[in-house]
């Protein structure tokens, strides 16, 4: 992801109460984003009472806005929109929605925020679904996937309008002036594939973004292609099987290294390198999933989020904010339509 | 994978022609099978000339099978069924027909391997789909994920049909007598998931089978269950990306013992750790997807295999032989039947 150096005043809102390990976590990523940006300011959006016991008191620019509900993990999306009209994350979005903020960050339930989010801010015109778009760690430049989850069963329109999105996105979170647009599928052959997928591929083609074709599974990691396009339901499969696995080599080579008094001294040695090799994969590197298709910034962070992570989501949200993603995004379907 | 040891003669019908990198490959692990189970005999099926110039003269128990084609990568399944009669693929399916081998394992183009075997062998009576079955590394005990590819849409009905497969076929490789079965989903939480996947988890729970209910894509690694089962398209990018993942993590770490003469030396006094790691994750040692659901043993080996990789293909092949994989699939549909 690019850095950002933000040159005029920008206000955002986090969702302060949708950390799985509470507001800490979003109130020290809060105090490092405000020092780290002189022209940044902070909404902390919660539980005034908590949030004033845990700011510090020479903290500048950051604000404390009260909401008297939280959204939890149990919540279903219609009940988040319709019986918790206060809860932290319906506040903090619409303080977008109202212009008080220009972008909106939780860690809260992927689907309340979703929901609330189309609900307040609303879908941009033209767009049939928002989507969700994920950063993926690779060999070289990232990847970015989407939808990963807001969308289980997409036709081949909506598929298209993820590659446009996509391609915005990525253009602004990365240094990609023309970002590779790909679609995932199950052979990279170009016959490969139901009709859905063959109808999206054509109107990709067709439309002038940057489009290579087909990949498949192993071609996520390889950084090989900007943004890869699927459906929320393989999307969410493919990112969390990614977690996951590169979860279990970790737990391998613990293990591999802490076996015998041989294999620790061997651990030992190669601390370094392991550390170096953690910073690599680390999670919190690639934290803040975009909903892009929403009049207006959103972005999600991973709930069990510490404060290098959720700094990410919040470097994600400022890069957005920096290119006006929305705008970025209306601006081509108008153009489409005309 | 549980170990075995045949008790009675066995022939085995190889596609010797399959393998990127040709018969020397199927050939060597031939000999290799042969001289470890003093029961197997081997029909090695493929271009003569060239396979009486790579088979020891002293090896027992192999005997070559003329095939003058080969069925390519390039070739269509129709193409490969229809065009190519006498491909070594389609002959070492044909001795599984007409009962001269036990079971067939081919390397080749796995479209073309799943339309020949099922022109030729045909699917079991009352079975929807036939389907693939992969092994996956975990923390614990392997997990077999069904479908990886062969049916990239599914209805409740095929779903449910993959999961009673699922668990015959995973008590006969595991040592798990009665394997959890879950299906795979993006929320573990019961009420998600679109109506397919609800209407299919309402069916295998009221089958009998061990059914754990949904789990997501970050738990395929974690070995907490014995059989996830899924669509066609979601467990080859699932599959795909699990393998993916695992060379990215791999590749990170060769770069990490590589970059300066002090990590160098790390890695080097850590060799033997990270050989074992090596090992653990060696995608070899899950090499081999079963084709259930067919009247007859059909198992695919990753085309790149080496003949350590092709060996433990023929041992997926030799368990399902010695506990008669379509044999209990058909009883168990004949008692649902009943």
């Amino acid at each position: 992801m690019k850095s950002i150096d933000l040159k005029h005043p920008v206000t955002i809102a986090l969702d302060a109460m949708g950390a799985d390990n509470g507001p800490e976590v979003v109130v020290s990523a809060a105090v490092d984003a405000v020092a780290h940006h002189r022209y940044l300011s902070v909404d902390l959006v919660g539980d005034a009472v908590r949030l004033e016991s845990l700011v510090p008191a020479a903290a500048e620019r950051i604000r404390i806005c009260p909401a008297s509900e939280v959204v939890t993990m149990d919540d279903s999306p219609a009940d988040a929109v319709r019986r918790k009209k206060n809860s932290s994350m319906r506040v903090a979005i619409e303080r977008v929605k109202n212009g008080a903020a220009a972008a909106c960050v939780s860690a809260g339930n992927t689907g309340a925020l979703m929901a609330t989010a189309k609900f307040v801010l609303k879908t941009l015109p033209g767009i049939k679904r928002p989507a969700i778009l994920a950063e993926l760690p690779t060999r070289r430049n990232p990847t970015y996937l989407l939808d990963v989850g807001a969308n289980a069963e997409c036709d081949a329109d909506q598929l298209f309008q993820f590659a446009v999105m996509g391609s915005i996105v990525a253009s602004q979170l990365s240094d990609s002036t023309s970002p590779s647009i790909a679609l995932l599928n199950i052979g990279s052959d170009s016959q490969k594939g139901d009709g859905l997928i063959q109808e999206a591929s054509a109107l990709i083609e067709a439309s002038g973004l940057n489009y290579v074709g087909f990949v498949e599974g192993n071609d996520l990691g390889q950084g090989n292609v900007d943004v890869v396009v699927t459906d929320g339901f393989t999307g969410n499969v493919a990112l969390k099987t990614m977690e996951g696995t590169a979860s279990l080599v970790s737990h391998f080579a613990n293990h591999v290294f802490t076996r015998s008094w041989f294999s620790k001294l061997q651990g030992l040695v190669a601390r370094r390198a392991l550390n170096q090799l953690r910073t690599t994969l680390d999670p919190r590197g690639y934290n803040g999933a975009s909903f892009v298709g929403l009049n207006g910034i959103v972005v999600k962070s991973h709930g069990g989020a510490d404060e290098v992570a959720f700094g990410h989501a919040i470097q994600t949200a400022l890069l957005e904010v920096s290119d006006n993603t929305p705008a970025a995004i209306d601006r081509w379907m108008k153009n489409e339509a005309a």
